[in-house]
């Protein structure tokens, strides 16, 4: 059985404009490849209506699982819930299980439940809660949909709540090798180590450090001891890297 | 006069795997908006043809700009060159300008021009060079997208030389305001302010720091004395805020 495919919709002015660098994306990232799930898309865009719209209905169309940050927060430029709902052709209403959840938060913390933090229970019609056991207003997930905050806390809660839902495929397997060669030099053997492995994936990501040029060689397969092999040909090919 | 909009596609399957933690999106919002360029969405996709001919003719044929990073180096899993090309309908060829600085370069280092080095002068026909000072093989431009390398070092050098020749739009503004209340509180009379300066975008950035509920609320726009007017009466609306 292939692996389950996911994507990523960030939502944010905030991050485009360069004032926030995102983690939650490289949070997700990692989650998902742990549990063997394939994340093989990622979109940013504005808080926009349209562009949110048509960047979800695109990715949800593609790929198993959708993963959304941001724009569920009670003020006027949170606009996601209202851009999901119609991307999903469906009607936008108050959740009556969301608007309990925020009533005894805010009556527990002697706190007024007002007009804008009613905001935070409006969800498409047919949406099931997120729990947010960090700031108490839940996500939701529709379809193959699943959204969540943007604030990094509450975002990686919300995360983990999805994600034991979710059932993952094989855990790819990884081993790296630290080659402190120009990557000229690395990449005619690498090549041909490739094709004699058709069965795993070879990346080659190079970097300089203090001048000195090198690649990160990483070897990717769900079969431990194909990788194994592969890596075992490859540190003979450059034995120098061992150190 | 609009300003220019932009676009990044992240070529790397290292960054959708967790492994990497992209720097290169991070860096290019924060010069495009000292620019004045509007950075109106970004792509990550795998090291995947299709899905990089795909992504490129999408967002190339809406915003004016696009950047590209990753892909461009000498192994087998650099397809970033032929993806453009195959995304233009154009040929790809060894760029003979590109093959003399590489040829002088190795030569000056008394290292092998090899195959594998000689990949790195391939570039789509009708492509212009971009340079790289800090490791020599260049990216490239064609139309409106600029294809840079992936490596941190080198995509800041090459962005810096491509930004220098483009000429941007009208430099947006911004003021912020930390405000130590929860959003819920700030929702409404933001929203009140937003509708009273329809010409200024207004952003609520929630945060928790040691369990106190705040925001950052950013004004942005082109005039500097209203976003001054309206930073004033934000101030004003919490007055706690000052501290």
């Amino acid at each position: 059985m292939p692996n389950l495919t996911a994507a990523m919709l960030v939502i944010g002015d905030e991050i485009l404009s360069g004032r926030t660098r995102d983690s939650n994306m490289h949070h997700l990232a990692g989650e998902l490849a742990r549990r063997g799930i394939d994340l093989r898309e990622v979109r940013i865009v504005a808080d926009d209506h349209f562009a949110i719209v048509e960047a979800l209905n695109a990715l949800r169309a593609v790929w198993d699982q959708v993963f959304t940050s941001g724009g569920i927060g009670p003020t006027h430029d949170d606009i996601t819930a209202d851009a999901v709902a119609a991307a999903f052709g469906v009607r936008i209403e108050v959740n009556a299980q969301a608007r309990a959840i925020l009533a005894a938060r805010y009556e527990s913390m002697g706190t007024e439940f007002n007009e804008a933090r009613l905001r935070m229970a409006r969800m498409p019609e047919g949406a099931t809660l997120i729990e947010n056991p960090v700031s108490g207003a839940p996500g939701f997930s529709i379809g193959n949909v699943h959204v969540m905050a943007g604030v990094p806390a509450v975002f990686e809660a919300m995360a983990a709540s999805v994600l034991s839902g979710i059932i993952g495929g094989v855990s790819l397997l990884s081993q790296a090798l630290i080659i402190l060669r120009p990557e000229g030099e690395i990449a005619g053997p690498l090549s041909t180590l490739a094709r004699d492995f058709p069965d795993l994936a070879m990346g080659s990501y190079p970097f300089v450090r203090n001048g000195v040029f090198g690649a990160q060689v990483v070897i990717r397969g769900t079969d431990g001891a194909r990788v194994d092999a592969a890596m075992l040909r490859l540190a003979a090919l450059f034995p120098q890297a061992g150190e």
